[in-house]
């Protein structure tokens, strides 16, 4: 499962500031924090940035790639932002990942961008109606999606359905529908459709001591019914993700599996 | 699901010396934490008890209902001492469980046992050829099983099939094959056939900081799978099995879930 290091974002007080203030020290040890906790990909998520997005990513992501050795994926709704983030990515380490799409006709540009550079697109199924209802519904908004993406020439194999996870605090019945989503938008193509969450999302509003608790069982059953990639705090899911992967046997056992 | 405490088995050393001694005092106390803990059963795992296993049952059971008002799993080989745990049992609170038979004839005598006292009981899986290898050799020992209990008058809701969790650390593979066979054994009856597990002996021969570990994570996927029973460490699992309650929506999220 593709691990991407949630942390770098402007929701958080201390990115924020590190990038008002140009300072790239914080961002970098961020960076390399998640990257040895097993992050295959940092999460660069810098919002609408409406004034000077292009700059402010072109920032974060060499920022980022000057400290780790990792792809990154770029997550704003401006798209001169995105297409900055895109040219400037340092595809050495892998290709970047646009984060993301919808069937909102103004995000469709991601798509456009995604055929261009040819990267990998997260591709919410959010209908026109607001969120999806259940598993069906995410289902029904994945093939629009699908059709969409193969109009703007991107390969089903560069998408990621993200069924968007909700709070289970206020919508606790959506978690076993994400589950029952996850498993369905695999048989939605032959090879498999990937698929990826937002993970801690789940527990947004839980008390702090639950959080951890929530977020790893979940990824747990996520991981079972075959999840592909996921957004998450790396050192908080790293033993759950080396313990599933040892149960399903995706990796060997050894007494040491957790330190390799 | 059923939580069946474990730690009352002649395998530990304090619980052995302690019944040497006929001194109830650390016996009613490690029954009185499984309790606290949120078992619903306590597992009286006596061995085979050749030599006075009747009057050695009769002792165990009455000592630890005597502290806590939850129904016992009788463990032995013994039939005389099933025998005498059947009678003594206090059904106030709830019926006795037989652990265990199997398709070795001199284990019939269980399902007889079972039958004369209208008590539930394990069925493990173990073939005449010894373990089984995979998902569907467990399904065929199962309805052999099942076969058998008729023959001797053991109603369907009255057996729990039992898919022998194995070492993880020497047979991997069937950690995936236990939670086929979870799957696969409730279609064999409608309503579904119930399921019991003995957890931790995924984890034997594991280092100590790993076993809770992979047992907590393996009863994740192994409730998400639907299993009825489990013979754990209440303390052990006990955040696992309410978050996982939350998760699928078998209980309400409450920010205060882990203490209810």
């Amino acid at each position: 499962m593709l691990i991407i290091g949630e942390r770098l974002s402007i929701i958080s007080k201390k990115v924020r500031e590190a990038i008002q203030n140009k300072d790239k020290a914080p961002i970098q040890q961020i960076a390399a924090e998640q990257w040895r906790a097993g992050a295959h990909m940092i999460e660069a998520n810098i919002g609408p940035a409406e004034e000077d997005g292009e700059a402010l990513m072109e920032w974060f992501v060499t920022t980022i790639q000057e400290a780790v050795p990792l792809p990154v994926s770029l997550d704003t709704t401006n798209p001169k932002a995105m297409e900055a983030g895109l040219r400037v990515h340092n595809n050495q380490w892998g290709k970047p990942l646009v984060n993301s799409t919808s069937l909102d006709p103004e995000r469709f540009i991601m798509l456009e961008l995604a055929a261009k550079y040819d990267a990998p697109v997260i591709a919410l199924t959010v209908g026109k109606g607001g969120l999806p209802r259940d598993a069906e519904e995410r289902v029904e908004i994945a093939l629009k999606l699908m059709e969409k993406a193969a109009e703007y020439g991107v390969p089903m194999e560069n998408i990621y359905l993200d069924p968007l996870v909700m709070q289970i605090s206020g919508s606790q019945n959506q978690a076993k529908e994400v589950l029952r989503a996850i498993k369905l938008f695999q048989e939605l193509n032959d090879p498999p459709m990937k698929t990826v969450v937002g993970l801690s999302n789940l527990s947004n509003g839980c008390p702090r001591h639950l959080r951890p608790l929530l977020n790893r069982y979940y990824l747990a059953l996520l991981m079972y019914e075959g999840l592909s990639a996921a957004i998450v705090n790396p050192e908080e899911v790293r033993e759950a993700i080396k313990t599933i992967d040892v149960i399903t046997g995706k990796t060997l056992y050894a007494h040491s599996y957790l330190e390799i």
